[in-house]
């Protein structure tokens, strides 16, 4: 209910014209709201006021009344044109206060859109990941509207469907987009609508140079008040302001996709011109995620060591197939010409301005913990984290994998020799996070293909073979 | 000056003052602004009014004042009170309306703020190119600020220094940079300062996610008015909220340049298994760039054709080096077996999701106008354009390159082959472009490294042998 006390800021003009009434036109004054309930109230002293009129105050709705008293209907008659003075002195008063008040509320709600703006611009500079992104622009749209629910559906790098929720499940997520009263209205604007349970919709499409890309879409639960329209324009605002960011980073993120595959088509490549390294690469890339994941490093470092592990024997371009493929035992000159690969893959690599960690990952798999390795020497830490990763992954898939002088040995047989080799050649860190990869639910998705043609005896002994051997691998002696 | 005037969106409650005064209280009004001349007066009919005083509007500043006149000193003294209350309600009218002013002139330059932003953001949606968007934005804010010169200075893809400028030279960006006024003042915010000559400068740091990247300066020539403060927010504004654009524009760029070095490098790890093909897709490459130069394919498709080049012979891992650097004749089945490297690099990189007009060129390189090439026997037009134009720079190179069983040719000699094949193998459009790319300034920078290490008799001749070829290449029968 709208009443004066919400349209005045500043009472003191108004009791500064009460008092005015009251002194100088011997009267007494009451303002009551629209309630009528007393605002304010003043009369001169020691006088009698039986006779009295009520004035509303002229504005788009009731607000409320001056009711003035006098002692007699004559001097209630002659205050008449003063009090009328007074009161457009007040209406003017009261709709300038209202203008000023409506400016205020819209300025501010300018400067906080403005200032949300910042506080996401601020929290997604550097941030490479789409989904993180856009993991992040949805959790602020829902505080900021106080959204129960929201999602944001939109192309990943190859057109593919990625979707960010916000306390939704994917049944929800589907069972929204369909709702017919979304159906029907949404288009290429930003729009509130209910859902069919009367649960209030927000929603925006998100455009791109070459029309729309996806659509968010904002719930606030049954019982709650509706979406208001600055809420709408909020969320308006932010799909216009961060869409080139948006594209950018779909842009950034299908090149890191085309960089990736086109690093692993040219690994694959250069190990299928030799039949027993059919593979290799991709399979040292897997198993080296499976460590570093293991190890809980992040996804852009991931990323980065699936790179470095495609990229590993790169430098087999540069040596004879004869050598490589060589059926037979190989001279001293052949090995040590072998020995010269990762020279090679560093060679390669070199003017590309790589990121350092993954040149290393890729150049250092032949380092050894004590030092016996090759191209470098290099001993224990100097060695580059990746490149300690790979030489484990790298080991493992030659042991398992057939050799013209030998078959493939079991996984049980391998993990066996690398737990040998603990300290000596290889960091025991990486062969505790390899053997716990193996046993871990969370690398099944990148182990399963490959875990389907290891040869072991079965699932359930391998389990018991591996908590045996990682209880050999923390305990092994150390140097 | 100020004044009352300034200080009335709306005279009516002024009008209405007066007249209340006049006729209630038998005065004379006059209201009067600070320099004296009347905005507005009321008298009632036919009073005389010797007597008269002065009420000043209370402002910060003098705006004016109310004069009162009565018939003599006793009647003004009575209207004294009436006259104040008058006053207190014009005084609070004015500071209503003054403050309603600067409510709504804040919030009309926030307004402007968010359109500016969203008029850029809609500019930059796709665009990938990161000079392109910086000058974009260099050009709006130049516009908005009405800025006779700037320049916005920023790292490129390797941290390289990108500066991109509005109507200044070079040397006035250095001089602007250094201005020693600007070099104090300089650091982490946005600022207004003064140039040695008296010039306005509006600096900004450009902000990224380990510290700043580059900076924005915006120059008012000597004589025009000093940049204002709402000038100085919005290019504060539009720093901040750009700078995520701005940060994965530059992670794209870099790993785009990143892309493109590591198939270079690896396309010449490839030709140099074979010292006749030593360089040869480095060459290809840009001999393909300064053709589609000539055909003025924009930069993005440029860099495409660049990728398409390196990869054209990547097949080639999957061919015995015995057969590739076989130094007699090869048997029927080599042959056929060399044939078949445009299949090997399609095989290689069908997986990958390449865009299509870059595998396209990448495996169409030995498809002929006539239908005689391979894989394919493509003809005409159904060769794809990176196809056609890789197809002339690959025999270009071939031709000039030294065999074992032939000496390198002269420029000349190749040409003239070329010329030979219009129609029949080549587009005769991509063999016109390549000889205007051999002689334009254009190719210079493309061609230059390259150019220097073709055998020609010397350069006076090949030009005017280059006039010529064109001649002939253009006149030369159409099947």
């Amino acid at each position: 209910m709208a009443s004066i006390r919400d349209h005045l800021f500043d009472s003191s003009f108004l009791d500064q014209s009460i008092a005015y009434l009251a002194e100088a036109h011997k009267l007494a004054i009451t303002v009551l709201d629209s309630d009528g309930a007393t605002v304010a109230s003043r009369r001169s002293e020691g006088s009698d006021t039986p006779t009295s009129r009520a004035y509303p105050f002229s504005f788009s709705s009731d607000i409320g009344s001056m009711v003035c008293g006098a002692p007699n209907p004559e001097q209630l008659e002659q205050a008449e044109p003063h009090i009328r003075y007074c009161l457009s002195a007040l209406n003017s008063q009261l709709m300038r206060e209202t203008e000023l008040q409506e400016t205020t509320e819209e300025m501010l709600q300018l400067a906080s859109q403005m200032n949300f703006l910042f506080k996401v611009a601020k929290q997604i500079i550097g941030i490479d990941d789409l989904q993180k992104c856009y993991q992040i622009i949805l959790e602020e749209i829902a505080k900021a509207t106080k959204a129960d629910q929201g999602f944001i559906q939109t192309k990943g790098r190859w057109d593919e469907e990625i979707c960010v929720t916000h306390r939704m499940s994917e049944a929800e997520v589907a069972a929204s987009r369909e709702s017919s009263n979304l159906q029907r209205s949404a288009g290429v604007s930003t729009i509130i609508c209910a859902r069919e349970d009367g649960a209030s919709l927000l929603y925006s499409p998100i455009k791109e140079k070459d029309g729309l890309s996806g659509q968010m879409l904002f719930i606030r639960a049954l019982g709650h008040r509706a979406f208001s329209a600055s809420e709408k324009q909020l969320v308006a605002i932010i799909e216009n302001i961060i869409s080139p960011t948006f594209e950018t980073l779909r842009l950034y993120d299908s090149l890191q996709d085309l960089y990736l595959n086109t690093v692993k088509a040219l690994a694959a490549a250069i190990d299928a011109k030799d039949q027993y390294t059919h593979g290799h690469s991709f399979r040292v890339a897997k198993y080296a995620m499976a460590i570093g994941g293991e190890l809980g490093i992040d996804s852009q470092q991931l990323n980065d060591l699936e790179i470095a592990g495609y990229m590993h024997d790169l430098g087999k371009i540069g040596i004879s197939e004869l050598i490589l493929g060589k059926p037979g035992k190989l001279t001293s000159e052949e090995f040590c010409l072998i020995q010269q690969h990762p020279v090679f893959t560093d060679k390669i690599l070199q003017p590309i301005k790589l990121p350092p960690h993954i040149l290393e990952g890729a150049t250092q798999h032949h380092e050894r913990m004590d030092g016996t390795g090759y191209p470098g020497g290099l001993v224990g830490m100097d060695i580059s984290r990746f490149g300690r990763i790979i030489a484990v992954a790298d080991v493992f898939d030659a042991l398992t994998s057939k050799r013209p002088y030998r078959d493939a040995l079991p996984v049980e047989e391998a993990l066996q020799k690398l737990c040998e080799g603990i300290d000596t050649l290889f960091d025991r860190e990486m062969i505790l996070a390899f053997i716990a990869a193996l046993q871990s639910d969370r690398s099944k998705e990148v182990l399963g293909e490959i875990n389907m043609s290891l040869r072991h005896n079965d699932l359930q002994n391998l389990n018991h073979f591996l908590v045996e051997l990682t209880e050999f691998a923390m305990t092994s002696k150390r140097d």
